[in-house]
């Protein structure tokens, strides 16, 4: 039997009438011989909700009960897709975490799949029903339940679909596809009919819509991923490896992230092992580090700066201050006011050019840049965040992403 | 190491000021050779709010789904007593009913417990942790999620009293124990000290306020139960085997319960393995069938009533239809608007004085009986809801349950 998996965002499923138009339309995508897996998040803004929940009632809570809480986003809006296919005949069950073999690493907030077990799920398509996982949980080994970070149900929709050997994963949203840019900032951004996954990769991690991780396992599987929108049947971005020629050694997109902040420790002795000190504990505490930039040394002192995630400033600084007294470093100071904007396309290294007319369309609008970043397929310019937008416009325009 | 298990009822969560007080009562609770299991049941109104949401997508809400739904309520309110307790330093996890070994039937909807594994809460308590574990929810051999009924987390705490041989189990409510009557009905009503499991069991199950099922796994284990308030610091109602000998061979209160329906198929033919034709479809459906009469039969004919709880009615009357017309009935009427009123006490069988008092009372508050049935410790009556606080007022004065 042919796997189809279908995951729908939070957006998707806001309300019960939004939850009835998406069963409707996983019951038409059912066919004799395709069975549709659906993974879904938690409705609308509820996830958020519980958050606040939590901190109304803690001033620090513990990562394993916010995980056991935000879990249930995923089971109601399962149960309830599931009860609304049922009330249109189309036979279906939903399954949690646990219930769909979906088994992770036990580090809560920001568990990794460590495997799919996907025998339940089997047994459902097999009886002709279609099984609607709960998408961004699993369970350890102990049986603890996990979350997977945010957008965590992408990566349970791919890891699925290549446990099932699934001919695609479908990821329904409320935009059509991937676009140039994002069309709220660039309003002729043009929305691109297929993407690679290095690509992908980049945009999404530099603040595009899907968690990257999902795209690392479409990469590693060879998923083929359409991201396309629940409200219309236009045909959607296909992320998937052979990319048409014609899109190679082209910028293809302009990304940004405004949830970026600055971390910067002053007058760092310049000796081997320093870096490791600050970096050891924040990747045990699962903070994500960014950027890292380290100036030329003065005097055998160096300024060492790198960028978190916004919402992981208060647990970093905790993390770099003692080592900073203990190393004998002069201070750390911080900015919270950055954002991140990226130009993405896979011929890029092997054309210096792009890199100067990514700064020169900086500087013409006046965007100071504080800290540059590149990859294979991508340059990053950390930049404030009140010129973010200005600064995604201006390279949209100056690598004319607006013409096809 | 000595075990409390506690409960709190919906009420007594339902908000973020509410849970941290609970929580405070918790951690004051626990001594060093004390382990404290705590149940929660859902905040406030939130499993209504859950079965809304469910007929808000589907006309007929299919019961798997319903129970897997619901069961969030209880997670939900379960991962706030956690975080609330480790926010003032005392270790506590919150565990579902899977994780808290629950194990049930696989009715959904009403399961019954078929045994506790409470592996895990030892595990946890050995730690010096507070285990906080859902109420109300189990999971069957094949890790299905289900419910067990309204008041269902009661049961969730005396199964798990007695699987640890827990010293006693306490049920935080919003009133301070049990009354002679319902206080909202009868202003005078007297709270009472102590109540043996017969008598509590006939007011539970004639509309008081704990699940029937947990006061019978209360005497069947010989587990104390102390029902008070977790508003207050009133001793609240011992339920438990030897109550006082002076509190024998009288009546102990009025219980009322306004959730009734009648149906009455007429002119059934009067022979054998009639009544299994209609009872038995109800069972598998899990409809609780309460008093059953059966007329005279006049010309081989018999009229055959029987109460439902009103809310069963509509899962009732379809499966009673058929049987009635199969077995050439001439029909099926049902009365919704009853309530049940009776008067409970363990020496009433011996003393016939106490029927003729209640019928006198009712016939002078102006109350018509439809039906009545007796056991050992209890006369209840069918009369109509509208006259039912009546009711239970004049029986309250008649057996002078005012005086102490």
């Amino acid at each position: 039997m042919a796997v189809i998996v279908q995951k729908y965002g939070g957006s998707s499923l806001a309300d019960a009438e939004r939850v009835r138009g998406v069963a409707q339309r996983i019951a038409a995508s059912r066919g004799a011989d395709t069975g549709v897996v659906v993974v879904c998040s938690a409705m609308g803004d509820s996830t958020d909700d519980l958050l606040a929940l939590s901190r109304s009632v803690a001033k620090a809570p513990v990562e394993r009960e916010v995980d056991l809480l935000l879990s249930t986003g995923e089971i109601v809006s399962c149960a309830l897709v599931a009860m609304a296919l049922n009330d249109m005949d189309c036979p279906a069950v939903s399954l949690t975490g646990l219930q769909a073999g979906i088994q992770t690493e036990s580090l809560h907030g920001k568990a990794r799949i460590s495997e799919v077990a996907p025998d339940r799920i089997r047994t459902e398509l097999d009886a002709g029903r279609v099984a609607v996982v709960c998408g961004f949980q699993g369970v350890t080994e102990e049986q603890e339940v996990t979350t997977l970070g945010r957008g965590g149900s992408d990566t349970t929709a791919v890891a699925l679909a290549a446990a099932l050997g699934a001919e695609r994963c479908e990821i329904y949203t409320d935009v059509e596809g991937i676009f140039t840019a994002d069309p709220r900032i660039v309003p002729d951004a043009r929305k691109l009919d297929e993407i690679d996954y290095e690509e992908m990769l980049e945009l999404a991690a530099s603040g595009a819509k899907m968690q990257p991780r999902s795209i690392e396992l479409g990469e590693l599987y060879n998923i083929p991923i359409l991201v396309a929108s629940t409200f219309s049947e236009a045909p959607g971005t296909l992320i998937h490896r052979e990319a048409g020629m014609e899109v190679r050694s082209k910028v293809r997109g302009v990304a940004s992230d405004t949830n970026v902040a600055k971390v910067t420790v002053l007058g760092v002795p310049d000796r081997p092992g320093i870096a490791a000190a600050f970096f050891e504990p924040l990747a045990v505490a699962g903070v994500s580090v960014d950027t890292i930039v380290q100036n030329t040394s003065v005097d055998n002192l160096t300024d060492l700066s790198f960028t978190v995630a916004r919402t992981d400033v208060e647990k970093t600084l905790p993390l770099v201050r003692p080592v900073a007294q203990e190393i004998g470093a002069r201070g750390v100071t911080h900015d919270e006011a950055l954002a991140k904007v990226s130009v993405v396309g896979t011929g890029m290294q092997n054309s210096p050019g792009y890199a100067s007319t990514m700064f020169r369309a900086l500087a013409a609008a006046g965007v100071n840049i504080e800290m540059i970043t590149t990859s294979e397929i991508r340059i990053t310019c950390i930049v404030s965040d009140e010129q973010s937008a200005e600064a995604v416009r201006a390279l949209h325009r100056a690598f004319e992403l607006d013409l096809p």
